[in-house]
């Protein structure tokens, strides 16, 4: 199930604020990790994902000073698609927190329990009544999308703001992936049919659909991705700007969704292996969070059988074993 | 689903190497948590559970110096049950280390994902191939029980063994609970039967299961297990004796394995409500990690739906938001 | 889970070519069966049907010569819901017949087993790739109806014009049964976007849905329907007019489909107390065939846990066990 | 999923009483059917099945007067394995309608349902609270044999003597076959466990092993299993010696159950192509029931998917088509 891990040499003692040692670290890293991409597959179901070039592959740790240690293609952008899910988590927390009404209805309309079980189940979310596990899977998704939908005064410009904040520079939206995921959402249309049966979704699905559609499309780089970890590492404040993004608790809160649920059915390995709070999408993209120190993001298109970047989880592997940043 | 927890007040000032201030902590700690256990059930399936008083309650914090900080009944020994699933998984991983040939087939024959089913669910273990999801459930944990009858020349003596070097002094055990679970196994023989069929279990079944009813009789107190969680706090080196009982990424991976599987189907809320590495127990009894820093128990029969303790949770929640303790 | 059934006196003596004698037998009947209404429900999730008067109770039975034997509310029209299902397989299988190509489809897309889950479920569904156990549920009345609006110039006006015929006089449609299923249907949104997701579901959503909707608004009075059922009963020949509807081996087939699939997640049951291809459906009616020999139908509103009319099973119970029906 | 089935040549004017027709009409069937025993595969699991030759092949059919049709290998005998639970049923149901006790324990601790799902899943028992669907599958058979240890004085040997009674003839036991199967049933030993765990197994594991072990090594012949048929095709009495076996009503009950729950999860498929009440075995057999007319049995070991006999399914279905013998 999952491979033995008992190497002695894995331990290193790179220092991970000597910028020489860093640089030749991530260097390391890349090539144990580059070849596992060859074991994965480019996720196919719309072109924007289907074309995308496998070899890519990048690396982008960013320090709460704002130092950023990269190597690869880390400012190539690409749809961020699920790793959207933690941004609309914040937004949705973020209004949970400002109006007593909403915070009763978050938890109530989507729980906190990992999946387990493929990231589009129906069969979980008929079995318990509509409540989806969790908010970063799909049908999770999809209850977030509806609860801004019914509390935002327009969701997407607020999603696309936030985003922008976190980054520290404008970001776009992939017309061609907004399209195309328009056109294969036959699966999550049944998601939000059937919670909206059990009374789960309360707005015009076609306006769930759209933000939901929209978030997959939001265009960033590995290294926009690990500027936009670090609010989550820094206790909930935007290092950058000094501005809160969101209380402490609740940003904690946030990291630990992201470990338990973050990473489709394979979140227990990453926990084992990686340690990491992180959240993955089907773009070959992972956005992790270093508790106190960094924001990190891989990119590699290329996707193991659980959804998650093959050779991301390698890099990521590594570079916790190394610079010894489990939260473990 | 989970209550709203937003409350501004929710984190507090007090310096936990204070020893005052941290009596003054727990009495405010169990002040709060107390009451909870009144919305609990003491589990009732065999007498040694029913006849507990529900109003044992008991929390330990020892730090890595031997500083012990309690309140309550902390030196009333009651049988561990689940809890010890985290010593055998120990166990197993010493013996892993140890030969190639058993680090191959340990993960090879239990996962390390969440179950995201009740504790005891067959579902899972059939659609599986008889592959239980993680060590922390009774399935996995017999699995773990036959490596070890495999592999141990006195599986109990060395559990036994183990126990006792981590906490320091004599460990009983509880014959009526080791005779009740003998009894009450059904539901564990049907489990094992079935790993039996997919090839899952090599041993005969009453050697398995005359070492799993032994570990669930193992007695001890709350100061005990929280004794006993140091050395997984401590990078695998029992603090008192320094003697390394885990290599350092395997004892991080034991907590990582307490943490997303160790509180049966409710590991999200654990780890968005406390945010620490932690096992339960049907006793009553919850073994936390605060890692570099604390091994922490907690103790009061009734439990919640979920099988945790009911005002155990509560505590640990208090604890760990008053301390910032959350390893998030 | 049944109810033991063993009562000597349950078999009767009565002749059923016998007009006085079947009236009497019919009152008998009846009055054993009203009771039972009070164990049940009526169905409430539209105002059609939760307006329905509850005391309502008919039973016809028609033989192959047109006599009619009927007691109770027989004349009294309402919406046939599910049981307009044997009347658009019967349709599906007409187009096969005439078109290898829909041939081949046909038994491709959808089952002929028993669901063994409760009617709506999605469970099945997506474990089963988004083929439906069989068409008398309503996942696979909707690929019938898929396959209907790809091979018929006007389904819904060819359905209507089946019903009719088989019937014998024009048959109304419930418009406010068709607006308010149209409003209710998230469940059946999500199965038919479900099923799409897997490439079952050919044609747009929305056209599916008018169909399925239109069928469930069919009005019926218990005497139409079991008018309507002896087509079935007579090896695929219409005997008023002697228009063949089936080839005689495709009619014994929707028989066989009735039993094992008909009654919802109460098939087993049926074909043991009652014996004869039955289907039922939420407005408390059920037609049954006895092959060669009568086209029956019961009417109560009141429904089990099952979905099927409690007072209505009661009266084919007795109905079958007093003439010696069960085609066992 | 299914074959298309519309040939226009189906049907055909065979007299079934006419003895040299007959013999030319199972010829013509064997002819048929025999080839497809190449796309089956016999059972492996013990070695009484695995040297099974895959090239026997025979059916049987006794009329209610004692003529016997028969073709190919209709006397060499083989172990009956899951065909006996029809018998084991017939057993219960005698005991049931001689103590009122017993008849209302029978269907509470069994359903009548068909299971959905392969035959040895323990997803839907575990769900269903220890429950098994019906008699026809394994948890069932399992139950009804705990019924027969409760209630009978020596069940092997009164299990032996019915057998024999329908028979006509001494019946011997698969030495082999017994010893086999009892160091093969983890997975029944797994059922039973669950199911004692819910409170649905009262006798000792073992007991309820053993004469369910015992069951499935009586060995006979296709002929003989046709014989044994006959009383279910004749109201519950042994045409041979006038004896009633069962009441009428409980006959036509078996055989309703056969009908629904007899062949696995191809129940629906059996219905729909050959419309016989029929129970099949590991073993390639299959025992059919032509109410009032026929006992049939086919013989061929390989199967298909649904662990039916390949060779067996077409060879009934054949045959109901040409004698038009449906029950539909």
């Amino acid at each position: 199930m999952i491979e033995p891990d008992h190497s002695p040499e894995a331990v290193d003692g790179h220092d991970a604020d000597d910028v020489t040692d860093m640089d030749a670290l991530l260097a390391e890293v890349a090539e144990i990790a580059r070849p596992a991409a060859k074991q994965g597959e480019v996720a196919d179901y719309i072109p924007a994902l289907r074309d995308e070039d496998p070899e890519c592959f990048g690396i982008a740790l960013v320090d709460m000073e704002g130092n950023e240690h990269v190597i690869g293609d880390v400012d190539r952008p690409f749809a961020i698609q699920s790793i959207s899910k933690v941004f609309t988590l914040v937004l949705a927390i973020q209004k949970a927190d400002e109006a007593e009404g909403v915070r009763k209805e978050l938890w109530d309309r989507v729980g906190v329990e990992p999946s387990g079980d493929p990231f589009n189940s129906l069969v979980q979310l008929e079995h318990e009544k509509g409540v989806p596990r969790n908010p970063m899977i799909n049908a999770g998704a999809l209850v977030i999308d509806d609860i801004l939908v019914s509390h935002c005064d327009d969701p997407r410009a607020e999603l696309h703001a936030l985003v922008e904040k976190v980054v520290g520079e404008p970001v776009e939206i992939d017309d061609g992936v907004m399209e195309a995921e328009g056109n294969t959402g036959s699966r999550n249309l049944a998601m939000a049919n059937l919670m909206r049966s059990f009374g789960n979704i309360h707005n015009d699905i076609d306006d769930v659909m759209a933000l939901y559609v929209y978030q997959c499309a939001l265009k960033m780089t590995a290294r926009q991705l690990a500027r936009a970890a670090r609010f989550l590492a820094n206790n909930g404040i935007e290092p950058r700007t000094g501005e809160r993004i969101l209380r402490e608790p609740l940003s904690r809160r946030v990291a630990a969704v992201m470990l338990t649920c973050g990473t489709y059915d394979a979140a227990g390995e990453f926990a084992y292996h990686v340690g990491l709070p992180s959240k993955s999408g089907v773009a070959g993209a992972i956005m992790s969070i270093v508790p106190d120190r960094y924001g990190i993001s891989v990119w590699s298109p290329p996707l193991d059988a659980s959804g998650n970047s093959k050779a991301g989880r390698v890099a990521l592997h590594e570079l916790t074993e190394r610079l010894e940043l489990s939260i473990f």
